[in-house]
């Protein structure tokens, strides 16, 4: 019998099933450090314990991000290990910020299958849920992948496809208890813009640009646990690249959207998101956003501005071809909810 | 309206003005953690809270250098956005320890303005200070920068400049309350050297070398949230390459001068500075420096010993040329004071 | 007289000899989150301080390589500066976990020298300690090199061999006090195998593959404060490579052996190693084990298994060539003991 690790195929989900994922993980001010070294992060409400009290919390939590890629990176071994292909992402919530000190474990369970009419691979529809040491759900998301099937002979199990709205709604949108945008610094956060200075359609070049090394995805990567083989090992694909984790590019097109997007400070949803194409060391990043829609929450001060968020090697603005695909330079389209000074 | 920084141009500039920099930054064991990764630093002060509690602190702070790059990381939005060249730095005091959990913020007042005489651009000199959570200075230092303007033909100010000392005077070192080098543990330190065994004029090779990958610069560059683009973006320049934060040329010349100066703890003044010559990843930097001079504190055991650091590329003690100016071998000219068991 | 650290030779070292190694250094959660991303290390202990507790530890404490790495970091300007080549390790035992805030030091002892015919060199055997801020001993190994004389005229030493085990006796591991594995959360862990799914003999390929870069080995090796040479002056060996620390590539192999030996979770005995072939960046990492010995330890429901672990650029299970020696892609063969479920 292997000891090893040989990941889920297609015929081995069934739907209702629950897989609670390996390896908890613990985090710190090390792993902090550690984002603001690999990313150009600077929200004020995830740099400064000082800033996070002014605003109502007990002191800055760790970066929204932090918490996806270190729940993320736990359902690898058993979500994606076979995948062929990461879709999409949808209805995605962050219920509870996450501290330093904190301890993140990670479930999913399988709310939707379809076998490809190729009888060869399917797609599976799972709900994750990131969970802190109190068993409270810190993060829920809806991913779905293409994953392989061991046998091709294998029955096709009965299709079930879950019905996901595009983006969620503003009256599910959590606000972290006790948060308070109504004596907000502006100067202290690094832009005057408030809410009501956007206008939906709006589109903001963010202007900065980063080219990507090796030895920074890879230690990202790490960082998060997430140890798929085609991101570090440069002898698995034939042309000897490595692929960049998706999540990199996240972080930096989120962290580059400070220029433009300072106070939208906490990302409160994953309406959605495509990796339009890969990414690889070498690439000079860029990002622009475009504000989607813009809401009141009901919290003192606080409003949510839905965003598209775009990381690209070309220019601001261009996403899609005239034949509806994505442009080969665009790498990444997200959909997201922040909170922002109204 | 454009909702990024453009940066401040030189006739954005008044006398006196004083401007708060954004996004303060909460420190912690993880800022450490990097900096002893990407620095071959070994100070004993730095690297454990046993030896600085022998020498009467509290525990072991953050480098002073980790409080210069963070407080030189948030003005970089406003002052050297724009900026031309980093011409010089002066009369710099480090006050006050800083500690893991301390929260650091800066402003800037402008002290000197003087348009050049090709009505193009101006020197901007600024006193810049970094504060912690209390309110209380913990760093203070001058610099100026060359600055472009955004319209030529914008009246130029009155010109002022400031009148700078070539060096902090002793009487005006501040040395951390309590700290105590009477019963100094020169094993544990790494070197027997103590001031009396050093002479004016002396000239130390650190002889160890270290060769610059773009991955490190980058992550120390971020890791102190300085985002300037000429760091990160690779198509920036028309040569393609990114150049490296002066200030990480600053942090691996100090590491190195370990060897040799293990026992120069801390450094409480910056005198002056030049970035004699860019540094580009794959350069292997040496360092040497000179002693230039040597008091005692009044405090007990502790003298001041102030070091010229040069950053090179070529032979230890090789500075200038017959013309005066430095060899294009030469990356750095740093002039501090630092404290040394006397 | 030179200031620099010119190393010891072998004329220097004496039987018996005590030598305090410099620079205590403080650990917190920054190196973890910086082991973290350098390696992908996985092991639930050394993870999350809710698993940590669910056997019985206060919290989860830093990887026993990374006690290893700082302790050996430390004995390197006094030990190998000089040294020809890093022979063997012999006896090495991990006493108490070693936790976030913990200072450590180290001390060696000379216990064995033998000079080579060639007069030119000798070898000398240390036992070096790991202690921490309450002077307990953490880690204990027996390690040596091959080191130059200065002088070859210097008289030869009294030959001295050390008599030492090829592995170090059960009876002899420590186990920390209050372990107890009789209520192991498995799926948490990533592994359904217990002691007992094992036997001796078998070989378990790994399967994940690294390929490592410049600035992540010079990350790893300086964040445990070994500043040689070597390492990070690509400008010292005429072929204008960096070496590769082998603590590196002990610390890749141990973590890319999760897959498939994701419960051996506690280091506690280094039986003996040797780095076979020199490691370079771009080289591509794979690493197998083979089960060599398995005993109870009398503590709940923990076994100790004894592992060889090897480090290659090939195929698992190839080890040696027809001439009993290295393959030359195998780059390390450690024999440790390893604490896990029976």
């Amino acid at each position: 019998m292997s000891k090893t690790n040989p990941g889920r195929f297609f015929e081995d989900y069934t739907l209702g099933q629950v897989i609670r994922h390996a390896v908890p993980r613990t985090l710190s001010g090390g792993e902090r450090a550690l984002y603001t070294a690999l990313y150009p992060a600077r929200h004020a409400l995830y740099s400064s314990d000082e800033f996070a009290r002014s605003v109502g919390l007990a002191a800055s939590p760790l970066d929204d991000l932090i918490a996806f890629h270190t729940v993320f990176g736990k359902t690898v071994p058993d979500i994606s290990l076979n995948a062929v292909a990461n879709l999409g992402y949808a209805q995605g919530r962050w219920l509870m910020p996450v501290w330093p000190g904190d301890t993140l474990r990670a479930e999913s369970e399988v709310i939707g299958l379809k076998q490809n009419s190729s009888g060869k691979s399917g797609i599976v529809w799972v709900r994750t849920r990131g969970l802190n040491q109190h068993g409270a759900v810190v993060l829920d998301y809806v991913r779905w992948v293409m994953v392989r099937k061991r046998d091709p002979d294998a029955p096709a199990p009965e299709t079930a496809v879950p019905d996901l709205a595009k983006a969620v709604a503003p009256g599910d949108l959590v606000v972290p208890g006790g948060l308070d945008f109504s004596r907000y610094d502006f100067t202290q956060a690094g832009e005057p813009h408030r809410m009501g200075d956007y206008r939906v359609g709006e589109v903001i070049d963010h202007v900065d640009a980063v080219t990507i090394e090796e030895a920074e995805h890879m230690l990202a990567t790490r960082l998060w646990q997430n140890t798929a083989k085609v991101h570090f090992d440069a002898t698995n694909r034939p042309d000897g690249r490595r692929l960049i984790y998706g999540g990199h590019v996240i972080s930096l097109a989120r962290a580059l959207s400070f220029n433009g997007l300072a106070n939208a400070q906490m990302i409160v949803a994953l309406n959605g998101g495509s990796h339009a194409n890969p990414c690889f060391a070498g690439d000079t990043l860029r990002a622009w956003s475009e504000v989607l829609d813009m809401v009141e929450t009901g919290a003192p001060g606080i409003g949510a501005i839905r965003l598209r968020l775009v990381a690209t090697k070309g220019a601001a603005g261009a996403l899609r071809g005239e034949d509806g695909k994505y442009l080969p330079e665009v790498l990444l389209d997200l959909d997201y909810w922040a909170l922002m000074p109204v």
